[in-house]
């Protein structure tokens, strides 16, 4: 029933006690070094998924697939990435499907990229604009690791020179100041679609809200998204004691064409 | 600029106060009748996405395309469904993906079928099982509706009977009861894959969990996910007064080998 | 042991369900008309605390003593009035204990006043000013009906024409634009102590720390209380489906001494 | 306008940044040493509230008067203690007020007790039961500093053993099993008032409202009260990045007469 896992293939190392987890390539020969003892890759090999591994002073550990909620969060990073709460509410306000061409800028540590890539397919297109390229290169590595890169490109270029495509299904901001762009995600963006831009502070919003209007954005939504988890004790049940209080709030909208201006309705 | 939109298009009529929305399914000759006036399906197909309409009394509404978060908000209902804030986030923990097979139940009203056929793309599969046949029936449509149901097996079978699928990529369970069904989820999921379920009360929880560690699923995480959202007034700016309390508990588990059991660790 | 209770006497009237609740000042010879039923106020004055009347058509209803936290829910009101989370928190953050002497500007329907009356006892004082008299007459009879009226100065006053008092124990500030008046609260206010405030937008909040920075307040706080009530139903533990999503933000500092700036540092 | 202050009072020295805030009871020749340097009593007591001194080696720090918000979350403890969000609610809900005997078991650290007597003033009295000396010790000390010590009669005893006190306006428990004292709570209680508890999990929850049913107890509410922190910087306003997760769940309910009963209604 169980199967061999091959050389190249990620996995979960998943503690008993679920405090320790590790994502690990599996190499032929690798080693696993933890506080909990140490686990050669080929233990984990002949273990296979859903197999039991022992650490060399007796520590339990499971081996899974890594899921996209487990690599988001485990992703090397040099900016502060977006959670996956708000990645897969993202998903369904941008409406991204298989087959879709999405726009997204900056592209950071290539959190938001690798989601996009995801669910996107082998048929869709994700395009990803920095002006940082040490940025575009982690986030190049990071959607390898997940297997998507073939399906990103990447383009070291400042959002202030506009964006190479057009009637894309959706724009992502990820930026300091998107108020300043909203003339290029108009160009890029096909009619009737959505663009979605995560800020953290109150002022961002405002001034964001205040350009939406002037832009002739509209359908805007800002929303918080907050995860809470229980402990999963059944005996104890309760919330955890500590909880991420804030990442970011999402602000979703939608152009609608000037020509129907000129009434002063919008 | 614009574009002539077709009969037969699912569009959004989203009012200027952004208070009435409407998705309609364009029909030559079709008309709209809302509280702020009557607007032609023509008029609407002539406005294009983008575009603005008047109703006849010359209320403002824009047309936009809509998307699966809208969807699953407006979805013809005979259950509670999951909210777009928790399906995002079952999305990545149960690592959907475009070709992936997926197994749910209940099929209740769709939503969750919808969202997952959306996803796995024409490659993938969702086999959504229901032991109340009108529901399926009403799951179908709602498919349909969103251009999905080819993508979907309904099959009208209660969970104790079983699953006819083995090695699927994900289960998720929306059910009173999935306590019991546990040795037939463990049955249909490949090895290392995750399921998820959704569950409203604590004494539910309380019960999962114990079964969960019976029947050797570890990497147990249970989470509720809130949507908070903020009135969109820059002048303003403020959450809500009012918000959705609950909506209900996600679990996710994997099961483990039972082969690697016998020495009392699980 | 039941004790008859005396006309005169505010009581609360709860129906079995707990969905229906009334304050009710008993009156020989009184009658209270619910959707469940006529009581008459002689059946509540035979039953006593604790005791359980009858509807004319047999619902059941128990009789307690209110609570500030109802009379607080039920206050008469022509504006929005603090919420129990918030009041019960700012009288730990303003330090409110029996013999205070507490100033509050603008009084509105008297909910706060009525809550500071309360508990600053017979030896302590609260001034309560507004330019409205009407809500003075509002707050007046708010604070008559839970008997503590006599421990509260009433002043038809604007803020800006400064207060009579000083070295008072704490200010509290429920107005839109407090940013205009910290000199006033640094005149009343004794030295070391805390003034709050109470402010539903970010907008506000803002520009009020710009203006607490300016006046040399300092030990900032800035606060929500959200209150997330389960149903009580032990077979079916669960927080309920609405919840308040927004009351307003609370924020607490302390003036330092002017005479001690001069060195940039504040 | 300054004024000394006396050798015995206890203060806040609260560091500019904000970060650092010590309680300190001012002595003759006292010292505070900091991370951020070394302060002499003496300069506290000249600087007086709302004064500024500085470290040894140039730091700033504001003197300012304790709250009992402050007390409360740097109060000595050897048991989780009631929170401020929580304390402040608890005396809406229990009517809590200047002249009130209220009795609490277990007595824990003191929290709730100093919190107690500082709201009854010098005409209550507070009862607090606690079955383990050292903590009734621990307690004595915490009121001791907050001077409110002389309010309350602490009492070594397990609750099983029943209450000295008849007729009291309110009675909290803070105990791993309420359930189990119903009895003694009623005969403590004076008719149609009510009581509170605290309790982290579900579970205890659960079997808490079964027990509240049996002993005819209505009127029952179960709630949370969050605390959520924003930053004070005004060009960044936003939440917090962390905030406590979960303390514990309030239970509030009043008992009624049994006389009453015999119809099956409760």
């Amino acid at each position: 029933m169980t199967s061999m896992l091959e050389a190249g293939t990620l996995v979960t190392l998943c503690s008993a006690s679920k405090k320790d987890r590790f994502l690990v390539t599996l190499e032929d020969g690798g080693k696993l070094e933890t506080r909990l003892g140490i686990i050669l890759h080929d233990q984990i090999m002949s273990a296979g998924y859903g197999g039991k591994v022992l650490s060399h002073n007796g520590s339990v550990f499971y081996v899974t697939k890594p899921t996209l909620e487990e690599y988001l969060r485990k992703i090397k990073r040099r900016t502060q990435i977006v959670f996956p709460k708000e990645a897969g509410y993202i998903l369904l306000q941008l409406d991204i499907r298989p087959g879709a061409r999405v726009l997204e800028c900056g592209t950071g540590s290539g959190g938001m990229t690798t989601v996009f890539a995801s669910f996107v397919g082998d048929e869709g297109r994700v395009y990803s604009y920095d002006v940082r390229e040490e940025f575009i290169e982690l986030a190049r590595r990071n959607c390898r690791k997940w297997r998507v890169e073939q399906r990103v490109s990447f383009k070291v270029r400042h959002i202030s020179e506009g964006f190479d495509e057009r009637e894309v299904d959706a724009v992502f901001l990820d930026l300091p100041d998107p108020w300043n762009y909203l003339p290029q995600v108009r160009d890029a963006l096909a009619l009737g679609r959505r663009m979605g831009a995560l800020l953290p502070t109150f002022n961002q919003i405002e001034r964001f809200l205040r350009s939406l209007e002037e832009n002739a954005f509209v359908d805007v939504e800002v929303v918080e998204i907050l995860h809470r988890a229980l402990k999963s004790d059944p005996d104890r049940l309760r919330p955890e004691d500590r909880m991420i209080g804030h990442t970011g709030y999402l602000i979703f909208a939608t152009p609608i064409l000037y020509s129907n201006r000129g009434d002063g309705v919008i």
